[in-house]
């Protein structure tokens, strides 16, 4: 029988060894993403893995046609690299043999190889499968993998079990009219809103557990800020002796990750012009009092005391800014009304539950907070709002059977890379976004 | 403005931290496990985060009543690291003070605390927030996580970029019945059968992605080895010169995980009994090949010339491991009328395709192989099985404007984890699963 040799890396280089190679012929492959045709020669960008190359092509050293080349065909390519000082990377790759791997059939209907793609929000998202290629584009999404990348390693640095809890289920966990309904085999299901209820029993078995996955809300709210599909970062920690040891771990968490894209990022943070936040301690304050702050600092009516105006959160952010210096700030104590069941109140005053949300640069990210763990609290919350217990057995098993004090938090990924890159949509910093209107691709 | 201070972790000891603390006074936390009364002590099991502890209590160094203490209660203890060589550990914890944090309201429906959960399968799954306090049980999970950290360890090495693709999606990839509907704000809508398009559009992106995230099948099959949800980890590679550097890529990823979880999963593998299996060169066999040598090595008749029956694959792990002593197998070139319309034919045969399927230990746990990454090609491929090529548009764009030659393949992480674990079910491998009866927890 012939077995499956372990084909090693082949001898192909990357963008970010070209440096080390100065004098010597190499072997590259990517897509051609630029020709700029000069006279008597033509600079030939290639888009690799890891950056775009700037090579140079004359009929004096190729073996081939610059015919053969077509943006967007994929090709391998040998070339020699040669210092060269007026380049910003030190070299040009003169080009010497051509192999041909696919030629694209058709001219691209938007022009992604210019510094941004320079097309309407809904444009780049409808030719995502294209548009994704250009150098920036991409750079989006290398980082918010990175972002992930962090968050597990800190996570699993500080002894969270990271778990899969199903998507489909009987019962929606966060309450309310926006979740999708599906047929299954015979039963009506539901979309998950999130693993609230999942991460919770997981905190009686592994004490701290995360997940990173999708979550999904049939919100019909059309704004820059939601999305019907996201990527939830929740972790959920047992044994704590008070909330706000929740709030410090995503401190650190957010620490880390920052720490983490300064070290891996660097190429892509100053392709998008990005600026990282200085994470330091973040600042707290509860609810109520930042109502009055805002309404204070701007002449502003309080018209709404359960909750947030968009526009409120965006302030609160600039006060913080100009008396702190923080881009973060922690909100605490929203009020009961407006938190879901699981809340655990505020002991010292019931109206108010043992919460928070992180703002940055002006929106959520993150909702958090100490849940119920006795049987008979949750069993009374549950009855006066008016919910039937018996609806969630399963989830009340892991409060009869007993469950330490504990809390987590949810974080929106999409949201948390817009803001980081400082975008104004949410989209743009979403792979393939569904919303209200949108489906494909 | 307070400050959230960056809480530092507790003084309270971890169990693998203990037998350095002998003759100290330790604090620990978790959930009282057991507790045997032997006449004038009683041993008290602690349930912790990374193991199960022995504690000693005896009312001469206890400060408080053995009677505080209820199985499944969450309590923090203080105790005196005792060297005690009848422990299994090397020491004795002897107890001197506790706190209370919470006890369960009700006796457990199921015993947990013995060797394994001597219950049904049914049970098992029902009481999931509960029954996964078994020491066992929870291993098997640990093992999961790690398998995932591992997976993600080798292909960030590899170059791989993490992706996170919509689980919503206008069309299903995988094609046939299997797939849950929904309704999507007056459209209908689909649950992701796999990541396949969207993978496909990022390798023109990053060349190498990866995701590791639910998918949804609505099989009606009520077996022991499907799930209606489980979770796939996928991969896709760019610029590929034959798909047997799919399958090598595979390998590679295996034996990192297999000596990953040598190194850290020692204690969780030794509780579960499991050997784990020795990865070499893993043997090939053209799917033919091997049809026949199954029905003359067992004297079978075959019945399907286009697939395996499951008793098939069993037997013909049984078969390799027999001539080669692997318990992997890649099966090739499956016939093209049962591979999707995606799949890249054998250019010297088109009956067949260059794809594979990966066995493990008498299962399928892996399908992938080559894409057609020719426009043309495609179309035509869609054509003969009479699909409307205007349903895939956004797909085909990957095709339309130039992708390079690429590969893949799709691995079920419930099923690996079962198959490595030698269970018969793969429910037993699943958190929470979700099948045609199973919708709850």
């Amino acid at each position: 029988m012939n077995t499956v040799k372990y084909i090693m890396e082949s001898t192909e280089t990357e963008a970010e060894g070209l440096i080390h190679r100065m004098g010597k012929t190499v072997r590259l492959h990517g897509a051609i993403y630029k020709i700029r045709r000069m006279s008597g020669f033509a600079f030939v960008l290639l888009r690799m893995r890891d950056a775009v190359v700037q090579c140079v092509y004359s009929e004096e050293y190729a073996s081939f046609p610059l015919d053969l080349l077509t943006e967007e065909a994929c090709v391998r390519l040998t070339a020699e690299v040669i210092a060269e000082e007026r380049s910003k990377s030190g070299y040009e790759l003169r080009l010497k043999e051509a192999q041909l791997l696919s030629t694209p059939c058709e001219v691209l209907p938007v022009v992604i190889n210019q510094k941004r793609v320079n097309t309407s929000l809904e444009n780049l998202l409808d030719y995502r499968p294209i548009t994704l290629r250009n150098e920036k584009e991409r750079a989006i999404f290398k980082i918010q993998a990175a972002i992930c990348t962090a968050f597990r390693e800190f996570l699993n640095a500080e002894h969270f079990t990271e778990i899969h809890s199903p998507k489909i289920a009987a019962i929606g966990a966060e309450g309310g009219a926006n979740i999708f309904k599906l047929p299954y085999f015979g039963k009506e299901a539901y979309l998950a809103q999130s693993p609230q209820f999942y991460k919770q029993m997981m905190v009686g078995v592994f004490e701290r557990v995360f997940e990173i996955a999708p979550v999904f809300r049939a919100e019909k709210h059309d704004t820059s800020r939601h999305l019907n599909e996201y990527t939830s970062v929740d972790f959920e920690m047992g044994y704590i002796e008070s909330f706000e040891e929740i709030m410090a771990m995503e401190s650190r968490m957010l620490y880390h990750c920052i720490s983490y894209l300064n070290q891996y990022c660097n190429t892509e943070l100053t392709l998008l012009g990005c600026t990282l936040p200085q994470i330091k301690e973040i600042p707290q304050i509860p609810f109520a009092s930042a109502k009055k702050w805002i309404a204070s600092a701007y002449h502003r009516e309080i018209t709404d005391m359960l909750d947030f105006e968009p526009e409120e959160e965006r302030l609160l952010c600039e006060l913080v800014k100009r008396e702190n210096g923080s881009e973060f700030v922690f909100v605490t104590h929203y009020p009961s009304a407006k938190r879901p069941f699981y809340a655990m109140d505020n002991p010292s005053n019931t109206e108010e539950t043992l919460s928070f949300d992180l703002l940055f640069r002006g929106l959520e990210i993150t909702t958090g907070g100490q849940r119920i763990h006795s049987y008979n609290e949750q069993l009374e919350k549950l009855d006066k709002r008016g919910m039937h217990k018996e609806l969630f057995e399963s989830y009340l098993m892991l409060h009869k059977y007993g469950v330490p004090p504990h809390g987590g938090l949810g974080l929106g990924l999409e949201r948390f890379t817009a803001q980081l890159l400082g975008f104004e949509n949410v989209r743009s910093a979403t792979l393939f976004p569904r919303d209200i209107h949108r489906l494909i691709p």
